[in-house]
Parts: C-alpha cells; sequence; structure tokens
C-alpha cells in the first residue's frame, strides 16, 4: 500500500532510496501564510547529517534542500510543498556485493519476500536516508508549534550503559555534543563507550526522548486515535526502534496505583498535575502537562564483526560487512523523533479544531 | 476527529458508552463467505467478561452478543456485519458523584478539556468497556487468520513483580487462570500478590505479550505503515497502556549489535533466523519468524485509597472512589491484545496483495 | 474494501440490509454540544418512508429509530453516535424467487460476481432501504449545518418529461406533494404521467436538485478534494444516479465562454457574481453564491413488464418481477440527496479550519 | 486539507504550479516488477502538450519527466515512484496584471477566499498545468491495466454543436487530429467551429467520454465506494469539468424502465448484457460490460473579450485577459480523463482483492 503517507489534514509522502537520484517529501494540508525558506528547513537537515564526528559515518552527504512549490513571495500558500534533496556522494560499488545475501538486522530479506527484489545499494528505500524526507517535513511542522507557543524538544537519553543524568539539563548540549546528549559529562562518558565498541567492530544501541511542552489540553481523540497511540506510530515508523514509552512506560507495570496516579492541583487558575507519570496523556488526549516519550533504539545492524547468513540461493556463508556506517543510531535518530512528533502532534491540533459544537460555529461567524 | 474507526480494508467502527444503552462495531471489509456465529464471538467477549474470579470486579456484565447484519444463511457476505451488546447491569447512582471532580488516572479531566463536558456515567467513552467493540470485531478477524494457519495468542506476562517462567508455557493456563498467565505456578504467586494490594486498598499494574505464529514474510509496508508502526499505534490504543515493545523492545539499547543481530539460516529451504530479538519484524515487514509484542499496563487508576484532586471550580478536594474495580487491567485486557494484534496483521494482509505485479495479474487472470 | 465509511473528520458508517434485523449508521466525529433527540432525525426519515401516497409502494415500513450512544443528558458527547432502525414489516416470501435470477437493472448480478453469493432477499445490501442510514446521519449534518446558517433544500427537478417551473418555486410543496416538486401545477402534471406508467405496468425516471444557501467562500480543497468532486462522489453512491451536474452541468458543453463566464460584483461590500452558471463552486471551493447540484435517477428498475434475462446457470429466461416497488424513484431520493449533500458540505467545512496560519493560531490562542 | 492525495492502495499526492519550479507527482503503492522508463510517461505528457495545432495555446511547453525514485534497474521496486518536470517557458510577466483582480470563471476569488493570498501567476496551482501530474501517473496506471488485459480510451465527444459521429469510429483519428475526436469529418466541422469562435475572441465548452473495456465483473464496493461515485469524483476533479455521465446519463430521467433496463444473455457461458444503458456499471460495481462515461467541460474562462469583474479592494471594473490561451479545453483534456479513470479502476480492482475468503486464502496459500 501506500505506506509512505503520514497525517490527516497535515499531510506528508516522502519518496527515494538511498543511492536514487534523489530524496523528498510533499507537505499537502500546510496552513496558508507561513514565511518559510530553505534555512528553516536546513538546519533540521544538517542535525541529521552524517560525518560531523567521529560516531556517524565519514561518508559526506551534503543534502542540500530545494524547495519546488508551494511557497510564493516567502510565504507558504495552502497548496502542497515539495522539498527535494539530489544525492550526490553515492558510492554504489561500496554496496554491489551485497545484492547477493540478507545482511543480518537489515530489511533485505523481508523486501525480497514483499516485492520479489529490491533496490540493494545502501539499502535502498529501508535506508537511513528516508527519513530526510520525514525531517525536512517536521522542519515545518516545528515552525508551526512554534508560532503557537509549543516547543518539542528530543535528545538522547541514554547510549548503551550510559544514561544521561537529567538533573543536570543543559539543552545546548544537545546541538553541541556529537551524541545529542543533553548532559555534557554524560556525553563525555558515551563517547569512551562508542570508542571501545568501534574497536571491538562492534555497534550500541540506545535510548532518545522528546518532550513537548505548551500543548493545550484536549488534543487527541478517543479510542483508535489517541494522541498516544499516534505517537507510538510516529516513532515506532522509524527505522531501529524497538519500543516505545509514553510518560513513565514500562515502570508502571510493576508500580502500585498509589504511586502510578498523578494528583490534579489548582495553580493559578489553571489545572496542574502534581507529578507526571502519565507523560501527559490521559485516556489518550493531552492534559496540558508536558508530553513525554521515549523510543529504544537497536544497535546498527552493519557491523565489521564476521557474521553468518544466507545468500539468495539460499546457501549459508559468512559475511564481512563493509562500507561506513555509524557505531550508534540513536544521535542522528534524534532529530528525526523531534520531527515525527511535531508531525503527529500538528495533526492531532489541526483535526481537534471542530471537537465543540460552539467553536465550529464561532470559527464559522468571525 | 473520527477516532473511533481502525483499518483500511478491513475496517472496524466502535462505538457505545459504559453506561449508555448498549456498545457496538460495524466490521466493514470482511471478506464473504466466512461461517459465522454469534458463539464465534460471544467466546471472546465471555474472555474479558468481569466477575468470574475474586481479581476482577463483582459486577455482572452479561455482555450478550447480537449480530444485526452482514452474515446471510450462516455466512458473511461481504457488506458491514453489525454487532451490539446491549447494557443491562449498569446502575448509575454508583457514578453519580464522579460528575463534580476528576479522577486522579482518568480520563475525566481530558475529555472535559476537549468536549467542554463529559458522560461521566462510569467513564463513559473512556470506559474499559469500550474495549467491547475491539473484541467483537477481533473474534471474526481471529477466526479468518486461522483459516489461513495464522495463530494469535495473548497472555499475562507479568503482574507487578511476579513474572511468568516462559519455559513452563502451559497455553491451557491462559484460559484457565484468574491472572491468563500460562504459568501456573506465577499465577498463584500473583493471586497473592494481588490480594494482598486489594486489602491495602491498592491496584496494581503488569505487562502482557502477544504471540503471532504462521505469518508469511512480506507482511507490512515500508516507511509509515510498518507492521510494528501499527501494533504499536493498535496497541497504545487501549486504555492504561503506556509502554509498547517489539521483540527484545527496550533491552536492544543496551546491546551491542553482534548481540542483537539475527543470523539467517536455511531450514528444510525456508529462510529461518537463529535467534530472534527483532520479534519477526525487520525494517518494517513480518521476516517469517514469531511475531512478538509486549504491552506494558499501568495500575488500574481507580483505588480506595483517599486520593487528592480538584473538582470542577478548580477547588483542590480530598476523594474516596467507591465502585467496583478490578486489583489489576492485565488479565481482562489481554483478549483485548490478542484482539487488536488480530486486526493489525489481518489488515496488512489483505493491503499487501498487490505488492507484486505478477501476483496482481494472476489474481485476476484466474 | 469498507464502502460503507464516508468522511474525513464528519464520518459515517452505515450498515444493514433491507431484510436484516435491523439498519443503522455510526456517526463519528460530531461536535460536542449539539441539542439532539430521536425526533430531530425522525423528521427525515419520515421523509423517506414509503406508503404515504399512491405513487410510492404500499410496503409499511415504520422506521423508527433508537440512539444507542454518543448523547448524554440531551446533548452530544463528542463520542460516536449509535443510530438503529429496526426492520419490522419485512415479508421475505416475496422475495424468495429472486434468489435464482438476475433481475436487470439491479446489483444481484455485480454482487454475485464480487463475493460468490448475496443476500437475495430485497435486494438486500442494494436495497434502496440502505438509504436509511445516509438520512439518519445526514439530518444531524443538517441541523448542525442550519446552527451556522447554511440551508441546504432539495426537491425533484423533473420527473419523465414534467419539470417543475421553479418560477412558481413554492417551499412548502417540497414537503406537501407526493412528487417532492416544489412546484403545484407541474406535481399534478407528474402525478397523471405517473398513474398512466403505473396501469402499463411501468416505471419512469426523474431528476432532482439540491441548493445550499449561506454556504461560506473558501470551502472545498483544491484538486482531488474539491466540493465539487466530493458532491458528485456523494451524489453518484446514492443508488440509481446516472449523472450529475453542477451548476448548469451538461449545458457549459455547448455555451461560449463570453456566455458561461459570471461576472463578480460588489454588492454591500461583498462580492458576488452577476449570474451562478458555475454553481457556487469555483476550482473546487465555494464562492460564496447558491451552490446547485443536479442528478438524474434512472427509472426503478423493478417493473410488472415480463423481461428477459438469465438464471444463476446460465440459462436464459423470461421473468416477471413481483412485489410491491415505487413507480419513481425520485420523490423519496430527495432527502437523501439533501442528507448526502449536508453531509458532504460540512466534512469540508470541518477540513478548511486550518487552512490559513492565522486562523489556526487564533483559535489555539482563544 | 490534503488535497492533492488519491486513492487508497493505488495512491498518487501531485503538487506544483503553472509559474513555479516545477511539477510532480509521487506515486505509491505501485507494484513491483513492472517495467518503467521515462518514455512510458513522456507518451502520455505529450498528449496533454500545447502549442501543437492552432486550436492550442502557442506557448511551448516541453514537459520532459524525470524519474527520480521508484525505479531500479529498469523495473518498479515497489517504493514510492517520483516524476518531476521542470518549467522551463514560464514568462511571468504576462500575468503580473491579473494580480489585482478576480478573473471571472478562474478561482482566483476563491483561493483568496481559502487561503487569504494566492499565487497569482498563471493561476498557480488552479492552472491546467496541475494535470501533469495526474497524467505522469496514469500513465503507469495505464500501463498496469493493458498488462491485465484492460483498456481504456478516451476522446473529444462533442465541441460545441458539433458532435462526433460514432458509427464512424476511428480510434486512430483521437491521436492525430488537433480536436481528439475519433471522427475525421466532425474534426473538420470542429476546428471550423472553433476558428470563428477565435476570430469573435471567444471560447467554446465541449463534451469528452471514456470507455473501459475488458474490466472484469465485481469491481467497486458498495454503498460510498461504488466505481461510479469513485469515477464521478475522480473526473469531477478535473478543473472545468461540470457534469458526469455514467452509461446513458442525464437521458435515463426521461426514460420508462422497460426501455432503460438491460436485459441479460448468456453467449459462450458468459453472462452478458444485450444492452448497454447503464454503462457497464450495476449497484456500483463493474457488470463485464464496457463502463462508459462522459465529461461535460465548460468554455475555457480565459477569453479575450472584454470582461466585468473587481479587484482586490472591491471595486468594479472592466478587464482584458492577456496571454496565450486555448479556445477550448477538451482536447487536452481527453487524456487526463484517460488518466483519472485509468487511475480510479486500478485502485478499485486492488481494492477488490479480498473480497472472496477463498480467493483470501488461496491467495497466501500459494
Amino acid at each position: 500500500m501506500a505506506g509512505s503517507t503520514l497525517g490527516t489534514i497535515f499531510r506528508i509522502t516522502t519518496w527515494g532510496e538511498s543511492h536514487g537520484k534523489a530524496l523528498g517529501v510533499v507537505i499537502d494540508g500546510c496552513p496558508a501564510g507561513l514565511e518559510l525558506n530553505e534555512r528553516d528547513i536546513q538546519l533540521y537537515l544538517d542535525r541529521r547529517k552524517p560525518g560531523t564526528s567521529s560516531i556517524t559515518t565519514p561518508r559526506k552527504e551534503d543534502d542540500t534542500v530545494e524547495i519546488l512549490s508551494g511557497v510564493f513571495e516567502g510565504k507558504t500558500t495552502g497548496t502542497p510543498i515539495s522539498l527535494m534533496v539530489r544525492n550526490t556522494s553515492q558510492i554504489s560499488r561500496d554496496y554491489s556485493e551485497i545484492a547477493s545475501y540478507y545482511r543480518p538486522g537489515h530489511a533485505d530479506y523481508t523486501f525480497d519476500a514483499k516485492y520479489g527484489f529490491r533496490d540493494y545499494r545502501g539499502g535502498g528505500r529501508s535506508s537511513g536516508r528516508e527519513t530526510i524526507g520525514r525531517v525536512a517535513a517536521g522542519a515545518i511542522a516545528l515552525k508551526i508549534l512554534k508560532a503557537m507557543g509549543i516547543q518539542v524538544c528530543a535528545y538522547t537519553r541514554s547510549i548503551g550503559p550510559v544514561e544521561a543524568d537529567l538533573s543536570n539539563f543543559d539543552p545546548s548540549a544537545i546541538l553541541s555534543t556529537p551524541t545529542a546528549m543533553p548532559d555534557i559529562r554524560a556525553n563525555e562518558e558515551a563517547l569512551s563507550y562508542l570508542e571501545a565498541a568501534k574497536k571491538n567492530t562492534d555497534s550500541v544501541g540506545g535510548c532518545m526522548e522528546c518532550l513537548v511542552e505548551g500543548l493545550p489540553a484536549g488534543i487527541g481523540d478517543p479510542v483508535f486515535e489517541k494522541l498516544d497511540a499516534n505517537l507510538a506510530k510516529a516513532i515506532m515508523s522509524i527505522g531501529a526502534v524497538k519500543a516505545v514509552e509514553i510518560g513513565d512506560g514500562c515502570a508502571v507495570s510493576k508500580r502500585y496505583g498509589s504511586e502510578n496516579n498523578d494528583s490534579f492541583r489548582s495553580l493559578n487558575h489553571q489545572t496542574v498535575k502534581s507529578t507526571n507519570h502519565a507523560g501527559g496523556i490521559l485516556g489518550g488526549i493531552s492534559d496540558g502537562s508536558t508530553v513525554v516519550i521515549r523510543a529504544h533504539v537497536k544497535p546498527t545492524p552493519s557491523i565489521y564483526k564476521t557474521q553468518q547468513t544466507i545468500n539468495q540461493s539460499g546457501e549459508e556463508i559468512d559475511v564481512n560487512i563493509k562500507g561506513r556506517h555509524d557505531p550508534v543510531i540513536v544521535p542522528r535518530a534524534v532529530v528525526v523523533m523531534e520531527c515525527m512528533t511535531a508531525l503527529t502532534v500538528l495533526d492531532s491540533m489541526m483535526i481537534n479544531m471542530s471537537s465543540k459544537l460552539d467553536s465550529l460555529i464561532d470559527f464559522y461567524r468571525s
């Protein structure tokens, strides 16, 4: 099916393979009147760019975005915004060998099973480069949310056993450290851990977290279109994510109700909660507290150690994966999580506008 | 928005509140020719029925299903199947007090924020009774999957600190024990733990797991409609679920790549994996191994301990929740997880039918 | 697929067969706070009820609607509204003969081709009784539109060669005449024409028209979700409709541009058009003028004349259809057209709320 | 909303404005394994290209398509196919004047009403150039349908009062005549008529027709997703179309049932109809006969005669539209109709694959 489209009102459709001519995204349903230029988007694309430190692949990817439609005289027109990034640095010979076998932990086998064959160059559509479209679209969603006073912020929570200490939370560190951790000390520790793994021709996993602040209460729809359900889908759809938690997440399964319930309080005539175990969502609808989402990311499946697998003839073989690969996925995936969260929240807010009859009538009366 | 509809081809729409006249579901897109009667569905509804043990609410809910359309001479016709369960035992006076305040851990406040007011009787639409429609529809999906040789099986993995030992896996125990654990010894232990929590006027959380066996490789769509993304949404949409894991889930974030990758092997000319850390899904597409999903469920928010909250005037008050509540949600939610998984998998299989040109042409040639 | 669901935000799902236990509809996405009771809906159902004149089938269908969910203390809650009409007067023996053959002009053959078999009683799902769900849902959409100052009005434009003279437009006649014509003289003429056709064991076709007044400019989305495109789909989906026109419709193909263009004028500081050939829609978006839609309806396919057809064994046979059938479909379809138009317009208005960035920001600021 | 996406399984998303950098389309859900190159698509784009005769605008538009993704080693991979056409010949000064006023018959006013402002250059998104994306995507759908033995063929039925005589049907004339009429004599007559209209600084309307041959019975879904309903939407969404007819269309409203019903016959053990008033669709589902759709197209709204309108300040003014415009839209719209029909039919066929339980089970057993 059309698996590359996300959203109901603010809807994006991504396209492109790792080693094709280009990658891109069409954003449809963006409100008219938003000031937008390439720099707004490039800023976010640069955050997912490799080659910026010792823990990302040394591949050079320029990833320069071009706005092809939907913007006139510096403002969005309400019609589809088409964004494209030309592929410039792909070296197909790096990948030619993997055409014949199935890399462990990759989608080679499942793409063949589904489609009968695959574009094997650099992972084709299942490459991490697929996220370019997500990030380019997310940059626009983030700009709109910001204009509404809503901040979305993702960061690396842990790499292997090294956890960021959130009592040291330093937002500037997210952008300045190679690990995207908000804690400079943990960043150092994680880098050492990664260096050791690299030397051992291995890769490591990690955890990322995203906060949404300023979201009004009332966003999300009961039953199947709950805000947390849509966030879970959006975040789980990021390659390599194997678990999604909302608020205290997995920890709730070991809790007593008396520990886990958040009391309501009144603060300056506003309803607040004393604690936020729920992660800002009750019954699938935002409660006005910070929305908290966590994602657990598997280690990069491309490792240099010898691995066992089969080839397309079904013969068992040993393989040594070559190429240039990040030893950990998380730092570059953080911006993807931020973008997927923003896309989901913004679409939910647009959908929510007709939830009360009075608001609907007022909207068209004015 | 229309939050009560799920699925693209096999599509369900649920309706009904805890204390309304009835609850139900419309299943549209069910293939024609399936033998179906009320007993097929009642079997599953009975698994979510309360009042069957000391750890479920003593409320009596008969929950007798009626097929209103879509079945003719014992077979589905391909047109919408409407299923209804009349509410018979709702006692509105139990809930009248809660109209004025916001119960901690419930959706009272968020429904008011979204809609301006709420049906406060028994939680209204955010009640656990909402799952009747999910289970009634899921029973049909499960029957179809079974006819295709696909088995979906959910069970309680843990309650509080008590974990089922899967090396003792006893499938019959899932249906026969009050905890829905597949391990009789863990069931006993969990019951003691629950008894203590109840005495302490408290509730507990737990974890449930679901396995899909026999699913062919190739199901699920890349990018946003990944099988795991849709499973995450479906399972996270179940009330009280706060985390969803696929395969090894959260554990992958602490792993090395060399530990986490599953090698491919050839067994009887079939592609298999030596291990299944991935939980049967690679790149969002099924790989032919068992699909493994876990969900972490918060403790029942309705507890008898005194709690702090606010009323609709914003005044801080102490509340003591009354009524009849399960001390743990998991055992009755297990069948809901099984049903949501089945609905998701079946819809993905239907969508997948045109993924290869040859299959499409062959389908219409025959 | 799930062909029984319509709409994006205001979404309805209908179900039920002519001779099943019941028919109904689930309306999801209805704003909270609308005063609603059974009488609001019954009023519209009664307009499609047969047995009220010599030109409708003498079948008695009580069609009493029951609200099963989504309304609390007299107001909609924002959650799904389930409406049901029990079938009470179906006499299955009337239809038993048609099980074996394919009635000309009916969907018997195509249902068999699609599904392998069919519920042959009274046309099953392809019966005109399927429109009960549309009308019940449309009644709610009409009530909301009215609260926004938007009037939707459908009527019979012609029956066979007899055309209503709109210069005699009498709105009360739509509800009071058996033909639903807004012109009492044409009504009389049409009744004579129908009487003659009935005597000749034949049926006749006709044309219906629907006007939407008070719709603000700016509703509808460019390209595929144009307001006229969605109206065309909604109206063509009514059984027996074979053509849909917007504004001057077919006549434009014989026009010169200088005749067909509508000049813009300024009236009391508002933009208006001197003429309305366009039928209130330009580029798929409402222009503030009256929206005009026409639908051409084929003659009732059930006629008492001997017809040629084949049976399920492929043998050519002569058939004489029995039962009780309207000699013309239009008068009872008029309310269906009104409802489908209302559903389409309301959903478009809800979708439109985020078309301008300023409006979106203002909505959440207030 | 996202108005630029069409289809459920075979889904397209178009983008681009008349005078932007480029226009394009993303096709998602295309089956893997289709041989595809730029020539397959260019062939259809060339049919909508202007400047090829005296009755099309003398604007030169090269409209060269580039495949950016989704094709590997000459075959579709199942992942999104991104197609782009760079705008090369747009001269913005031609259109600068129209920024300040609303052209009669155009979407200038409605875009301003909806979005607050508009890209006024050449009509922006409401330009006929928007159809480039439809045609590029349709070319792929047509190639797939052809591989399944299904032929889709559209042509000009009439221009002003000049009607093609279908008893002279010459398929080669559709591609070789400037009018796209399948009747060489009518083509000559229509050209004279158009010449006279041009001299009189006027434009004319026309009618186009599309036939689908070889479509199996059983395609289309009851109630809202009827094949004719989806065709009506797809065809009405083409700019300038004001009416859509299926089969005998409007004529049915003047018919007797005995004239309009098509008898079923048996021919070589196949079910056929003696006549085809229904246009190949009964109850919204294909019946195996030729599907017949007609669309009535308004005269080009851009005419050189002086017209009355208002400017953005609401002042009434006289305008003389400049630029280069076709005197009739139909000949270039014929290929758009063919493409929209193909897209709709193919998507319906994909959706239909799980309508019977046996077929679903067989599909996955093999």
